[in-house]
């Protein structure tokens, strides 16, 4: 195992009706804003109800924050903190709301170009404004990790930044507040939390027994939860395990004391910057060729996935190895997202423009041994055509 | 899933060498009071390390706290606290110490009769000294969380209290510094995390699917590493392992959501209380006839617990489930742990007043539908002979 620092400190509240409790986690005489996403926090009651909790509290609101979350809009909400003398955030939606309200809370108070937080990847950030999280969509992990993900837009950039300041304070975790959701954004949250788990899981060995077992509870949920969410979208209880699998995915936890990857998420980031893809989509079509483009490297965990997560025992280890990348691509597909570039549209003519953004954004060394170069990026890119 | 909050705070410092970073988390100008032990630490150098680490702090030392440890020892400590000023607590030491500190911090602070603390099991504790700990003993989980176990001699009673205010700031864990541990403690250790997650895992159903993978992955773990660690006593990796597995087994996570037991813990403290068995001695015996007489109740975790722990797939569910319970007990005497009071020179002529103190103590109904009568606890008391 290797050596680690890990601590979340972030309340988690779950289950129904837990909106209830926030009034008790803000401090009293707070002025708090409440960010939201396109409005469906606000058709399908939700906001509402957290007004309702919220009582006497003086509260505004900072609606239109997108689906990967624009620099330009978060600012426009950073104005109106200083504005309002704003000094408590909740967010209410999904990983969109609460990355963005992390980057407002720490813009807020960060000294110099704001930017700079995403430039310098949250190096820079001091303190941030507290916040909360009321979640919506269950998927990135946001809502109990210090990580956040935003674009700029005239920038054809999406950058991600890491600080301690931005763990939310408290988070509610209502699985009956997933009822509404599209399902689309169910199928989406899936494949995002499976991805999430994986690029913490399929690396190389350091004999990290319990970060296995976790990784690998994770994604039997997902494997089994995940298409009854489809079937039977208010089943309380697959909502539950979903909305909680997906929290646990990305708390730092399974993470701590192991190699990580994360080279599908980052080019991952230039499909939707450049193309607008969803996040879920890019991860879909991604991980399953770098799985195969890398598999030398991840060959032994690659070989204990195959067994312990797909159940794979037959054939020689190749043939295990490409079955279980198989089981992936097409679990991604049941979950009905698709798994290549050519389903959305995309031919090899964009691939020149996405590796130079790549390497824009400084990613010429990918993975977990970061010798995933511009070469192999190109050839996980063509892979996934 | 069942509702919950969970939260926890704890800083994890995990490797080699983690000692050194103890400085830069206690506050500046702080005057520190080392709590430990029966004196290993003093001998094998690691209080020698924490004193290298901690520089030209202030700092004073308290040894002597006892393996359950007593109100009548804690209780110095308290008033040398007074005395000197104290304003940061540091635990060198195992569960034992680090629970003394707990209680330590909370009784400092507290007003009224510190004995109240476990009477009313923390629900007076308002506030408590901050403290930190570096563990050299992975067994009780007590580094990450906010239990304490207390014993008063004088009462022939170990009780028990909780209260966030007692969560350590941080907590070093350094696997080289389990290496001179006795065997029977890293037995014991073992047995005491493996019980730990069985209380929170062999109940009744509610589908925390997360939670039962976690469990069953912190179960299994033990199972392969444990016995690894009585042939090498310096793997690094095995105690790496068993470290983490052992703080992961209690610090609230896999009990979020699901019904816990704990009436083998209940029933143990008092054969520690009267016939001063090792903790997990208690537990060893208590827990394969608990969960032979609970068998009903219990009936499809059992099951579960079976084929995905034990991996037994034949005979009917009968056979399944007495086949985990005897595996079960093997493990603990393949860990060097016996499981029969009669092993220990206890007779049936204990049980009666085994039975009294487990009603002063208010032990009526325990178990996780709190069914467990003092009839039920009299019939595993007996079954355990």
């Amino acid at each position: 195992m290797l050596d680690f620092n890990f601590v979340n400190p972030t309340q988690i509240l779950f289950g129904k009706g837990k909106i209830a409790e926030i009034a008790e986690k803000i401090p009293a005489g707070s002025r708090v804003l409440i960010t939201y996403g396109g409005g469906s926090a606000k058709k399908n009651g939700t906001l509402d109800e957290v007004l309702a909790a919220l009582g006497d509290t003086t509260v505004f609101e900072f609606g239109g924050i997108e689906p990967n979350p624009t620099y330009e809009t978060l600012m426009k909400a950073v104005e109106m903190v200083h504005t309002n003398s704003i000094d408590f955030l909740l967010a209410v939606g999904g990983g969109s709301v609460i990355d963005g309200t992390k980057f407002i809370a720490a813009a807020v108070l960060f000294e110099g170009d704001p930017w700079d937080i995403l430039v310098q990847h949250g190096a820079g950030v001091k303190k941030a404004l507290p916040f909360g999280s009321v979640l919506t969509l269950p998927a990135t992990g946001s809502e109990m990790n210090c990580g956040s993900v935003v674009t700029r837009k005239s920038l054809q950039a999406k950058l991600a930044f890491l600080s301690p300041f931005v763990f939310p304070r408290f988070s509610v975790l209502d699985p009956e507040k997933t009822y509404t959701l599209p399902l689309r954004q169910i199928s989406n949250g899936v494949v995002d939390a499976y991805v999430h788990v994986v690029e913490q899981y399929l690396t190389y060995p350091v004999n990290g027994k319990v970060q296995d077992r976790f990784a690998e509870g994770l994604l039997l949920t997902l494997i089994e939860e995940g298409p009854k969410a489809l079937e039977n979208p208010e089943d309380y209880e697959v909502r539950s395990n979903l909305m909680w699998v997906a929290t646990l995915a990305l708390n730092g936890l399974i993470g701590a004391g192991v190699p990580q990857d994360w080279a599908t998420h980052m080019i991952g980031h230039e499909l939707t910057a450049v193309h607008g893809l969803d996040h879920a989509q890019t991860l879909a079509v991604i991980l399953p060729n770098l799985l195969t483009v890398c598999k030398k490297n991840k060959r032994e965990k690659l070989l204990q996935y195959a067994e312990r997560v797909w159940g794979i025992k037959e054939g020689d280890s190749d043939q295990r190895i490409d079955a279980a990348i198989e089981q992936t691509r097409n679990f991604f597909e049941q979950m009905q997202v698709k798994t290549r570039l050519s389903d959305y549209g995309i031919g090899k003519d964009s691939i020149p423009h996405l590796l130079a953004q790549l390497q824009a954004h400084g990613m010429n060394s990918l993975g977990e041994q970061n010798d995933i170069t511009p070469e192999l990026s190109k050839r996980i890119l063509e892979q996934s055509l």
